[in-house]
């Protein structure tokens, strides 16, 4: 059987409205064909239940045949709809036209055996706070950052701990021969230090400061909460927090916070295994009030453990106390570090978190200061991810806000590496365009590089004297679409560093990189004036595969990006009234034929 | 053949004179039996040729037949003498009788086959400066001792170092899975700490400190030097150094260096590996001027060194250049600090010196300042020590005037520990008094631990709820022995620790065992006040394997010093015109029969 067909999900005559849909309405779906065939839309519903209905057709000129369905979406309707469609072949069997093969969306296939289906999200509206939506977050790992102290005293160090020699060393981490970290080490940043830089954070444009965990911990990193209602004596206390909140507030910085609800320290006020704290830990007695927050397959010395990792045994998060304790209670975590000044929340590995627990933060967040915001670690597409077999509802409207947007980071990465080309880099963020809800979309963490990557320049190493042209580049893209952005520390000034722990070098204050640091003031204030980078449309232009262009608009705002990552080759430019040459490695960014 | 033989290398009736003699000198040798016998006395010599003579013979009363040679010694003639009796047998053969199987001296035994020979010391006169001799020495590992920054800040912390996080940490070398040291880890000690502590050394009645190595390196023991010619700028520089001297002079303190000259770090000037230093490296360049400093087996890569220690690369010390810069040149090693203060040498790894190397380290620093002292560190009895299949030459006159008496620490422990009884410690301890030259044996360091030992209140851990008082019995036997006591900093503070590098931890300012230290001033104390202590001869007295009793004498002074380390019982004492009860676990001092 010889035909053509066509759907292409991110074109509203084949798919109508765009992208992902709010609940209760109706969706129009089309593909055609170039004969007559009997074509059925496969629906598949958020459990797994199917539907499969008969489309209807009408012929459009000579020789087109247009095959249609309204998805009518029950009004309380929240989650995706996946379908594909089924054509009856001759011999009374079915081929299948579905999503293409690395589900990007837009233009499908037809598969033998079953297909990879497309995916409509339909979500609950939602409302992201306009000073995130549209702001700029700068994220902090506060031991790296900045030491307060006008002598570089190190404030409260640990028992047993080592500090680093200079400011300017090289992390690592002290392990044992079967690679246990036995003591840790510190640079000596802390929250004076912060509110010290509060602005020069400010001279990036930045609106938000995400701080990695700032609670009581043994380790550096503080993703091993000792104490979720203590700052941890190293970078500060109550007050020092409360200033900082404050302080940013002068200059429109708003403060967020890593919450680690998965698991705590084994050296905790809750499970205490060292005796270290006072109370009753899980780990000391069952009779703890602690205990049932904790799995023991054998007490005390056998416990589900994030990754099996023994220093941070994981919590039944549903437990009624410990809910009670994170999210609902007088005095919560959450409602404690809210009152002092926190903005919002960073839900560290949000995979791990059931979507029922990420819903009453939300609810409870929103009830405290409906300005805050929640946002989720998740490492791919959070609109159709699925953790432990189970379907996450994160970008559905009542969880997430906003999600780290890794997607971006490798997207942006393999196009300047050459991974993939300007097309296909077009494909990738379109797709995660039409998956989530605009409103999230737009309110992604576009990020570069985070305390759990290399660092962007050192990625872009590979690049050797362009290195640097080619970071600008991955800036501009970053800067340029939609979503918020995100610099590391660090990023702005020319820190390389290479995997955990090379990517959690200090700031190199008074040696920065003045070159990177001058084009991200550059960029920075560029975002930040033009409400077509920070709200506009996207729309791609086809120059060549070596070349990205894209233009972001908003009423009559027009601003076209053009970059060229071959090293060799120019190309000519002719989009949007715009007609002209771009030498290689150029970056172009127009206003209305001006380069801004 | 049935007969009775004897021979007591200490009792003067069958040599004479006592221990070791002065070249030139004429020593009477006998042995007596209880019948008629064809004795011959077989010496040997330092070079291991051997002589052997008939014995002549006179009959003492009835019964007695005393065989007796005089050895002539030749008046340049330096070195040992081994001496054993060879007995015709009724058959024609041989037996032999030489010295005990232990080889301590005294009384000896009979062998079928080659018996172990006694020895005989024969030196060239030397004396030893008084304020040594008669001396007590604190040792420093100045990292660890005091840093005296007001604000416990650090200076000049090492590139890629770490510093403890608190003065008490534990300390821990940090390694890679081979076993490297990969970064060094400093608490913070310097020269400005010694400075403002010398007032407490002085409490203790200290004459002078003996500083682990302060020349620049990168690691904090500092026995891989980087720089013979500059204070490790994290412990201070040449002026601080210079004052040092000149404060411990004020109150009577002589500063003795540690001299590393068996091996440099692989970070040095000299070898520069890594570039580090402006010098053109031996590693750097066959053209280096160090380059016939060591032995390269392929250049750069292999090369000798310290134990296979990659990091310390050996030196061949007789180089001429190096016996210049170290010893002999203009401004020399030696004699650039010793013109700024020092007033001594602790030779590192002795053993590994050759011995005319050593000599002429004698000869230079004596030139210098013939008030000027030579330790040698050697681990067993340096009078007989064979290192590489060379006899040494350590305690023959031209070399050193002490060695770290690490048999004395053993013998210390093994009584207190009952590894050994009362009776043993006293033949060990004589056999060092036999064997060495006088003026050696009262110079020798009396150590009860080093930067080099599990710390001596560790080594009586278990010792239980009594380890104080067995503490303060070694400490007694450490100061009422003839020798110079070293204290280990710290030790008098009641300091516990390990193997290396437990045995480096910190000097517990504020916190020091207040019963400990109070011992140590009273014990020191009497051993300044008393000369008899310092200088007296000794002489032990019998009571039971669990008693160690004996007595310092000079001139009109005595002190008798009994310790009973039995838990359980007490015993009565018959010595001296004392008639007393001595109880478990109770230590005597007494002079006149008045408890000290």
């Amino acid at each position: 059987m010889n035909f053509h067909i066509k759907h292409d999900s991110r074109d509203i005559y084949y798919r109508n409205p765009f992208g992902a849909v709010p609940k209760g309405k109706k969706v129009y779906i089309c593909a055609v064909t170039d004969r007559f065939l009997e074509i059925y839309l496969n629906i598949i519903y958020f459990d797994y239940t199917e539907k499969i209905v008969k489309m209807s057709v009408r012929i459009e000129n000579y020789n087109k045949y247009v095959y249609y369905h309204y998805i009518y979406l029950d009004k309380d309707y929240v989650g995706l709809i996946n379908y594909f469609f089924r054509i009856k072949t001759e011999d009374g069997g079915y081929v299948h036209y579905g999503n293409n093969s690395d589900g990007l969306g837009g233009q499908g296939q037809i598969y033998n055996s079953m297909p990879i289906p497309y995916q409509i999200t339909v979500y609950e509206p939602l409302k992201v706070p306009k000073w995130f939506k549209q702001g700029m977050i700068y994220q902090i790992f506060v031991d790296r950052f900045k030491n307060g102290n006008s002598n570089g005293e190190i404030t409260n160090p640990k028992h047993n701990s080592f500090i680093y020699g200079n400011w300017q060393d090289e992390p690592m981490y002290i392990r044992d021969n079967q690679g246990k970290v036995i003591r840790w080490d510190f640079f000596g940043g802390n929250l004076k230090g912060v509110i010290e830089k509060l602005c020069y954070i400010k001279s990036l444009g930045i609106s938000a400061i995400y701080l990695n965990p700032i609670f009581k911990s043994i380790s550096n990193h503080k993703y091993d909460t000792g104490d979720y209602k203590s700052i941890d004596s190293m970078y500060g206390d109550e007050k020092i927090f409360k200033k900082l909140c404050e302080e940013a507030d002068k200059l429109d910085i708003k403060i967020i916070l890593d919450g680690v609800f998965n698991h705590t320290g084994d050296d905790s006020v809750y499970f205490n295994k060292y005796g270290n704290y006072d109370s009753e830990g899980a780990y000391q007695s069952k009779d703890s009030p602690y205990y049932n927050w904790y799995t023991f397959i054998e007490h005390p010395d056998k416990y589900d453990s994030w990754w099996g990792i023994d220093s941070m045994p994981s919590i039944n998060e549903m437990n009624p106390d410990y809910v009670n304790f994170i999210i609902e209670g007088k005095n919560s975590v959450l409602e404690k570090w809210m009152k002092l000044g926190a903005y919002g929340w960073r839900l560290d590995v949000a995979d791990e978190l059931p979507d029922d627990f990420i819903e009453k933060i939300r609810n409870k967040i929103k009830s405290i200061n409906n300005e805050s915001i929640l946002i989720g670690e998740v490492w791919e597409d959070a609109s159709n991810k699925i953790s432990y077999s189970n379907r996450r509802r994160y970008v559905l409207g009542r969880e997430l806000d906003s999600v780290t947007n890794y997607p971006f980071r490798n997207a942006v990465i393999e196009f300047l590496t050459e991974d993939i080309d300007s097309y296909t880099f077009e494909r990738k963020i379109l797709s995660l365009y039409e998956n989530y809800p605009p409103e999230i979309f737009f309110s992604n963490l576009n990020i570069l590089g985070t305390h759990d990557t290399e660092r962007i320049l050192t990625v872009l190493d590979k690049k050797g004297e362009n290195k640097i042209q080619f970071l600008k580049m991955a800036v501009t893209i970053q800067m340029t679409m939609p979503g918020v952005p995100l610099i590391y520390y660090g990023d702005e000034a020319g820190v390389l560093g290479g995997k955990d722990p090379l990517n959690r070098k200090t700031y190199p204050w008074g040696n920065e990189n003045k070159v990177i640091l001058d084009f991200y003031r550059h960029i920075t204030a560029l975002r930040n004036r033009y409400d077509s980078l920070k709200k506009g449309g996207i729309e791609f232009y086809h120059i060549d595969k070596d070349v990205l262009c894209y233009k972001r608009t908003i009423n009559k705002e027009n601003i076209l990006i053009v970059i060229n990552r071959s090293e060799h080759k120019s190309f000519h430019i002719i989009a949007d009234e715009i007609d002209q040459e771009i030498s290689a490695l150029e970056i172009k960014i127009l206003s209305n034929q001006i380069e801004l």
